[in-house]
């Protein structure tokens, strides 16, 4: 609750001293810095975002059946630009460019919400699943009209009975041999499949994920190319439920599919990784099923990617309405009687928003690992002789981590900025009612964001071995069980980065106390130091507590439900280093000058709100005195200072077109 | 971030020892207990909210205009019902009991919150602006008609160009002495009124708030009667826009006014505390024009407490949607290999609702107690010799702070709810949609909750004196700069609290340590204190540092704003103590019996709960060693699994009809 309490006003002691120059912002420069290697990309779908805005309007006006109309044309238009195809391969029409179609839909994410989605359903999601689950069978007949947008298409996985537990669907594919045809059916009364976008309306295929039996044995979950609709009318077997009205996303058509015994021919099974050959032979080159499952999953990882980066961009139309709000409105007297003041110029104001504004930084360049880690393990580019299966179990758990920061970070950025602008930010031409509303859901598809940061902190606990993502809870517990603490920690490697705090941490030794001096505190060294103690021993700690709750006796699902909370913060600890750790590197790669004292500043006051927020632990562990902890809480309050004149330049430098930024009598003095 | 780390599980040593017993909960009880004395006029509002239930259905398929159509002609029929006018005279067809009132609007809010907003612009906003601000004539010429539903209104306060600072607004009512009319203006660019209810369609008349100029003299903001529609169309001098679409709330017809020369008669001026005599003269009982405009705003008071309740009240159905989902969803195998453990037996998903849910009693306490002080201080039933201006005071303060209390955890609640409730949680028909997008705007009406805190702050730190309500920023720095820290304490009377403290803590004396032994923990003595001693410390450095500030020659305004966040902090750390007071209180009022077994193990959780999320602070301040830290969330963890068994009926004791509750899939199993 309280921060900066009982600290004396001291303008001397609040400002540091080493730092005292104002930088010029070149905004310019700053978002080619942040565009990055796309930034061309990024431009263009920034234009075509300026050129389509009128969606937006629509998306209040419209009813739901015209707007979903609406949104259809607005994808299959974009389609024709290329920018929703830059992942495919050239030969069938994409633009052979993973690390491009990550910043072409991540961009996207600053308007229409629905277009974004529909275009990560029809692109990502089943046309993802035809290129990375079929075989050239597939790709030849489906992948130029999938990336045209001639062919519109489903991914049918989610169950209603089973949302986050995919592998243990109830939807199956009987193969029949003698007709040569798989047989599908949803057969239990919950396992229908939902929440599908293109299935109400659009889509024509579905990609549908059913446990494949073949001779009466179950092979596990399985990917089929199966039609839904023949002309507008659901196909023969198929049933088609509309999900209805929505919190947000109206624009797609999300809808609910059963299936009554329907024949798809035996090439309808997406067979990169498992066929049934023509003598009705099952086979597959990974024998343990649990590892085909999540080797099929792994496949589809871009999604995650792809939700993660919208959520980051969604924020930075919110942050950049708020900004640019309180650079105008003037509420009370305060510092003058004449005038009343700015909203920018409260204290508590830039403790609301400059803390947010500093993480989307944070998160834009962790991201941008993250794109980039994709773009490399799918086109084949990492540096020779790593360990590619190492580097693709990686990029999954971060990839899901990525995705539960970004999405969180979006719903609380989207909350606070709308109410850092009042009443007007309550009106829809505003846009925080489509960007909360249309959010709202991005912190559960793709993953559950509490299910995500599990699967880290399971990548964690297990070193990423090959067996790590089959486990279920009670496999990890058993696992970790079997295990020493120290094997645990030593395989993370954070032990390692570890060694290095003993010179940067006043003080001395890592178990020995901060000192009192904050001479430290705007040391990126300093800074990596805590957030690395920190996942280390919280890491360490949930080993401790599995295995002692095991020695003891208890039932290993208790044990992980009590412990369930640490295991948690485990995983974030370890994401909030490596974000910390992507932005400390970003600001590390500028020459001397004024973006590299600005990025500073966004570096410091992250890094430090994350050890302010999350202080009591660090006092608990031994490594924070109260004094430095209350110092702690001044230097953030000083760089909030420090940062205001910068402000207006630093969301300009997100370069969100005015067009789809709307919000006219926010963003300018009426 | 963490909780519960680093610490051993041990099933004897997390539970209580003498708390063992499981109490079974009479739910038909409990809700009576909640109900209290209104439980009747409560329970028809609930049969009313059943019977309109379609409007829910309504709300996500008609367009806007329908829509509007619809939520008006459900508020006028329940107007028939008396339940929209519990509060006014009853010789005008009201209820004449001021608490009936607001137990009424509270439970309105588990419905259709645009019907809800539409009855509060009507009757609360509207409606109590006449009644309060008027006199007989007045009275007899509009309220039969506004009570029956029969005359729609506005309450025309609210300017673009000044939400909060009303003493700031820039409508103009100007004296005609010779014509013995107001003539009525729009003067600045920024000075329309806007997001006024019952303003884009269906308002007759509004209370124009507006700075009566006589003579040349600006005597402040004063209220006129003022037509706005003539048979439906705006009338003469009138201009009227529509806000649009708006996040939330559509069934309520949001728009702007622009007056331009609209002349009233004398007669329109709502006189209770000023008038203009019929020979032009300007004549108040109360002299100072800031104290006049506190003294008239003072007497709306109940739409903060009615906002507050209906945030409570939103947030009991969140919170029983989820608990119910969460009592048979299962996902992911855990205790057993057999059966996917349900979601509400683990760990985490215990630690997400319940401490919301043991908020959401402590709350509605809260509210009580807050509803029932309004109808003492507005009914004449205060206690004899009770100074009534100085309860009048601390009730505008206390129904401010609840009303940000109530509002912001309404938001807080139907996030974490919908997050627990997954994709179906997205749904409309599983009711987060409209909960989130109608409460949105309640952390900002009636009162931006920070500014509202800052209200809180400066009612402490001034002791409620009686000019503390005209008192700007500046003028509360320079008051509290003028008094010693120790004045400002004596007369808080929190210091008086903190005497027993010596008696309860652990370890003796306020100051030392309160050592490591948790037996004091479930002692509510004990949470008391911590919550007492958080209070008077906080408020005690905001006024050292606002002083400090002074002495070192800042600029006040500067100060205020470097202090602002430790500001809203004492008020939080207030008010927080006031909501438990309430909470204990209600527990020590129940027989022995199981119920207040389940009630203490409800104000155990809350108050353990709000150290826990505090306990940076705590540590910081000598009040908590790091060992009782990890105690507490030791202990919060047990009480969770505590609660687990008697979570259904918890929720259930809210009684939320069946057909407001919606969520077919997520309340029961499919």
């Amino acid at each position: 609750m309280a921060t900066d309490t009982a600290v004396p006003v001291d303008p001397q002691q609040s400002e540091h001293p080493d730092v005292g120059r104002r930088p010029t912002i070149d905004v310019a420069a700053l978002t080619a810095l942040l565009d990055g290697r796309h930034a061309e990309v990024r431009q263009l779908v920034r234009d075509q975002l300026a050129a389509q805005a009128q969606v937006l309007v629509d998306a209040e006006e419209m009813t739901r059946a015209e707007f979903r109309e609406r949104v259809k044309d607005v994808v299959v238009e974009m389609a024709g630009t290329g920018q929703t195809a830059m992942g495919f391969p050239e030969q069938y029409g994409g633009g052979g460019d993973i690390g491009a179609s990550v910043a072409a839909f991540e961009t996207l994410a600053l308007g229409d919400l629905s277009v974004l989605v529909k275009v990560g359903v029809q692109f990502g999601l089943f046309g993802g699943a035809v290129l990375q689950l079929g075989t050239e069978r597939h790709h030849e007949q489906y992948l130029a009209d999938i990336v045209s947008g001639e062919l519109l298409g489903c991914f049918a996985m989610t169950e209603t009975g089973h949302g986050s537990n995919v592998q243990a669907l109830g939807t199956v594919a009987t193969y029949d041999a003698e007709a040569q045809e798989f047989v599908i059916r949803s057969t239990r009364p919950d396992a229908w499949k939902d929440y599908i976008g293109n299935a109400a309306a659009h889509g024509t295929m579905a990609v549908v994920f059913a446990q494949l039996v073949v001779d009466g044995d179950t092979k596990g979950v399985h990917a089929f190319m199966v039609p839904i609709r023949v002309d507008g009318e659901p196909a023969a077997g198929v049933r088609i439920e509309d999900d209805g009205a929505k919190m947000g996303l109206n624009g797609v058509d999300n809808g609910r599919l059963w299936f009554d015994d329907v024949r798809v021919p035996r090439e309808a099974l997406l067979n990169r990784f498992a066929d049934v050959t023509s003598d009705g032979t099952y086979a597959s080159e990974i024998d343990n099923p649990g590892k085909r499952f999540f080797t099929m999953l792994g496949t589809l990882v871009q999604g995650r990617v792809c939700v993660g980066g919208a959520g980051i961009n969604a924020s930075k139309v919110a942050i950049t309405i708020a900004v640019k709000y309180a650079l105008h409105r003037r509420q009370f007297e305060a510092t003058s009687e004449a005038e009343e003041e700015l909203l920018l110029d409260y204290g508590l104001h830039q403790r609301r928003l400059f803390p947010l504004l500093a993480r989307t930084y944070a998160l834009h360049c962790a991201q941008d690992v993250v794109a980039g880690r994709l773009h490399d393990v799918f086109s084949g580019t990492l540096a020779p002789g790593a360990d590619v299966d190492l580097a693709r179990r990686e990029l999954e758990s971060r990839a899901a981590g990525t995705k539960a920061l970004g999405t969180w970070h979006a719903t609380q950025t989207i909350q606070e900025c709308r109410e850092a602008c009042g009443g007007a930010g309550y009106l829809a031409v505003n846009r925080f009612a489509a960007l909360k509303a249309d959010t709202d859901v991005f912190t559960t598809f793709e993953g559950d964001n509490h299910v995500l940061l599990q699967l880290v902190a399971k990548g964690l606990l297990t070193a990423y071995s090959s067996e790590f993502e089959e486990m279920d809870q009670l496999g990890l517990v058993k696992f970790v069980a079997g295990l020493t603490v120290e094997t645990i920690i030593e395989k993370t490697g954070v032990h390692k980065l570890l060694e290095r705090i003993k010179d940067v941490v006043p003080g001395g030794s890592p178990s020995s106390d901060g000192g009192d001096q904050d001479a430290g505190l705007l040391d990126p060294e300093y800074q990596l130091a805590m957030y690395r103690f920190r996942e280390e021993h919280t890491l360490a700690g949930v080993a401790r507590r599995l295995k002692r709750g095991v020695d003891q006796g208890m039932n290993p699902g208790e044990v992980f439900s009590r412990v369930q909370d640490h295991v948690i913060a485990a995983a974030r600890a370890h994401l909030e280093r490596l974000v910390l750790e992507a932005f400390v590197a970003k600001a590390a790669e500028l020459p001397d000058g004024d973006l590299k004292v600005a990025f500073d500043l966004l570096v410091d006051l992250h890094a430090l709100h994350g050890i302010e927020q999350d202080r009591a632990w660090f006092m608990e562990h031994g490594r924070l005195t109260t004094q430095r902890s209350k110092a702690i809480s001044r230097e953030v309050s000083a760089l909030c200072r420090r940062i205001r004149p910068l402000a207006g330049d630093l969301v300009d430098a997100f370069a969100v077109p005015p067009e789809v930024l709307r919000a006219p009598e926010l963003v300018e003095a009426p």
